[in-house]
């Protein structure tokens, strides 16, 4: 897939700079950044340069240059992806869309917003939240993680199952395709079936099929009522999990529900300072929100005090905020630990217990520790692989493959919310199958025919189809 | 786009008749009704069969005899579309899905179910009824029209800006391609970002890209509390539209919102014999449920007395139904004036008073009449052109242009819910632009090279590009 290029690097970097300017950065230490991204891997070397783009414009410029001289584009936003997908390499431009960050328009009869991709979801918020408004996707990196980010990666987070995920908060989106034209998709009302939904198949495309500049997005209204936080303690993650698949079927809709192991626990305590692990405990928070807030949390309290877990109930704001900070605060315990590999499965609520049980075992097989958080309300998982270096070592590469199998016999899927990226394209095409990703790569050739639009990520090079 | 037939239709119904036995239908009345849907529109001509697919395996034999024999081939459910997608013409198989009726599985504690395209909303809806469970896409036809069509069109309905479209309703599919081979896309889970959204791009793809022969979905657990309908008169239409507009800015979410003009009531009283309509009476009806339902059905009561409406409130659920059966009235009483060409424009809905302004200026240039309903909370209209004959009068087209003009103008869409068929192909680039149009064919061509699955349909035949 990838293109020869037709011109060296320093007649690229010429143009770029040409009609650029200064928005073209070379230096070494923000180059060799673009390398990586917060998966922890690091690309074989540094990129061409970065282009910091400030406009649809320069956008544009950019996807000229690169058509003209089938140089490849990467495009990206905080860098705070987890599979890999924004990581550079040598030869390539980084097309970086942080810089466009503003709110272009807040309609609050509408509850639609119009965004620059490199707002960060959190600043987002916090805007909206002035107004009594909040945009509903929340991954657990919102802090640091980019709109556009979330939208290339169909981010999920803590509140998908109550919420949705992030493609069903995407109305319409502006794309500048690979030569640098722009199309725009989708509509601002609520409703629009006009042709194939492009605006869909943007979000989540990893990087693909285009640059987006530009999203309309729905908010959502402040939910009135209390919110009520049940933090869980079990002896075991299984059982947690059973927990949170009682606590579904129950009839409660948690708003969040994530579910920790003990190792994870214990590593965030040794990042926090805090002391609420021990060897032997899984932690389970619940929470509830809306007109009927109370009432689910007191349904979430009797079920879990029925399966033997213990169970505090708070409706202090703050104290429930600092009960899931504990969870937001798994991704950096981890990094302490090593190089991460974060695998990203989802299941079928119901068969999270089963998915536990099937940890515990591939930890026992392949001889490691497999620290796992969850958003147990939607059967996503989150079991981290650590190790040493830069190189994922071939038995933990062997542990992933026996978990991932393990996934998708259980109905599940590769990745609910991180995406493919380059670290899990070896496992595409067993959850796809051949011919669907044929169909997926003659679709990227539509979008990118001289296939520079963040080549060799997704889809395996190696495989020649 | 249309290929040449390498097989006379003689042959090709020997090899139909040879690989599906008597799910080959050659009944001269029965190809006679597959010209036309619910549109009122109708083919040139009679196709050349239909084949009553049992299986999925009669889908695949289906289209492996249409791809070797380059065939076209329109899918077809109940018939009921709106728009002309499924209208079947000379030398084409109508491959009928209607008998693959059944509901595989409801799994209750993930709120999934997996059914086959036939069975109809309402009748799924009774199923999942007796177990307290509803699925959400509730388009007005849902009494008569298909799960497989409402996800072919990417059907709305009433209650989508309260529980989501139809795409966010379907989680996963199994797709016939052109050439009979199947894939499975997306998930069971709640979160899946594996490649490339095909199922996303499936929903409302209008038998372009494959047939849809399994669907996994989303269901919810019925929504407990009371029931508010406010039924509300106006003096006209923009009054109407103002209300539900300063209604939802109060901060009301309705479940349902409908707004009807005065000559859609009186069409509606001619038909059921009811006599709601006067000639200066426009017509809303609001519902509202779950838990916040009583505040929330007196916050429109107080909203709209004091914009000088009249309004009455009930909590009896039969009474709200007859209430809601007045608009679900509107098609069947269209139906008796004339031949219908309904427009299906959506706008943002702080623009729906504009809109209505819009349609009565429409209404004076042209000197036609266009009684015009609402899914008022989503900002979706179908205002109504009738006349007689099976041919569009030009001046009908005309003013459809006019109004159709206008909702771009307000930011809207060419269809909200009903898709583009024949009868809206005219304006596809207009909304859309020439470069979307032309990456749109490109897909297209990577599911269907030869062009076989529904040609003419969206895209206009006319038009090379």
């Amino acid at each position: 897939m990838t293109p020869a290029a037709v011109a060296d690097g320093p007649s690229v970097l010429a143009a770029l700079r040409d009609a650029l300017g200064d928005a073209v950065v070379t230096d070494a230490t923000r180059l060799d950044a673009a390398r990586a991204d917060k998966s922890g891997h690091r690309s074989a070397a540094a990129p061409l340069a970065i282009v910091e783009a400030r406009s649809i414009e320069d956008v544009q410029s950019t996807m000229r240059i690169a058509t003209s001289t089938r140089t490849p584009v990467v495009t990206r936003g905080a860098g705070t992806g987890l599979a890999g997908a924004a990581m550079a390499s040598a030869g390539e431009i980084v097309l970086s869309t942080l810089a466009m960050d503003r709110v272009l328009e807040i309609d609050e009869d509408d509850l639609v917003a119009v965004v620059q991709p490199g707002i960060l979801n959190g600043a987002f918020n916090d805007l909206l939240g002035e107004r009594g408004l909040w945009f509903a996707p929340d991954p657990a990196s919102r802090a640091i993680s980019t709109i556009g980010g979330n939208i290339a990666t169909g981010a999920g987070g803590l509140l998908c199952a109550k919420y949705g995920v992030t493609r069903d908060a995407v109305l319409g989106l502006t794309v500048v395709l690979a030569d640098g034209r722009a199309i725009r998709t989708g509509h601002r009302s609520i409703k629009g079936v006009t042709g194939l939904d492009l605006t869909a198949l943007m979000v989540g495309s990893e990087g693909l099929l285009g640059v987006v500049v530009e999203a309309v997005v729905r908010v959502k209204r402040r939910v009135e009522g209390t919110i009520a936080t049940v933090a869980c303690f079990f002896p075991d993650a299984t059982s947690a999990a059973r927990a949170s698949s009682a606590i579904t079927a129950a009839g409660v809709q948690p708003a969040v529900m994530e579910l920790m192991d003990a190792t994870s626990l214990l590593a965030v305590d040794a990042l926090l300072g805090t002391s609420m692990g021990e060897s032997d405990t899984a932690h389970l928070v619940v929470q509830t929100d809306g007109p009927a807030a109370a009432e689910e949390a007191a349904s979430v309290l009797a079920t879990v005090e029925s399966l033997g877990g213990r169970a505090e109930l708070t409706t202090d704001v703050a104290e429930g905020e600092r009960l899931l900070a504990v969870r937001r605060a798994m991704h950096p315990a981890m990094e302490r630990l090593g190089t991460t590999l974060i695998e990203d499965v989802s299941v079928p609520r119901s068969a999270l217990p089963a998915m536990f049980a099937a940890i515990a075992d591939v930890e026992q097989r392949f001889g490691v520790t497999i620290p796992t958080v969850a958003h147990a309300g939607d059967g996503n998982l989150h079991p981290n692989f650590v190790f040493e270096g830069d190189t994922v070592p071939d038995h933990i590469w062997a542990a992933a493959d026996a978990l991932f199998t393990a996934a998708l016999a259980l109905g599940g899927t590769l990745t609910g919310e991180h995406g493919i990226g380059v670290l899990k394209r070896r496992w595409l095409a067993d959850e796809l199958g051949d011919d669907q990703v044929d169909l997926q790569r003659g679709i990227k050739a539509v979008f990118d025919p001289l296939g520079i639009l963040n080549p060799g990520k997704v889809f395996d090079p190696l495989v020649v189809r």
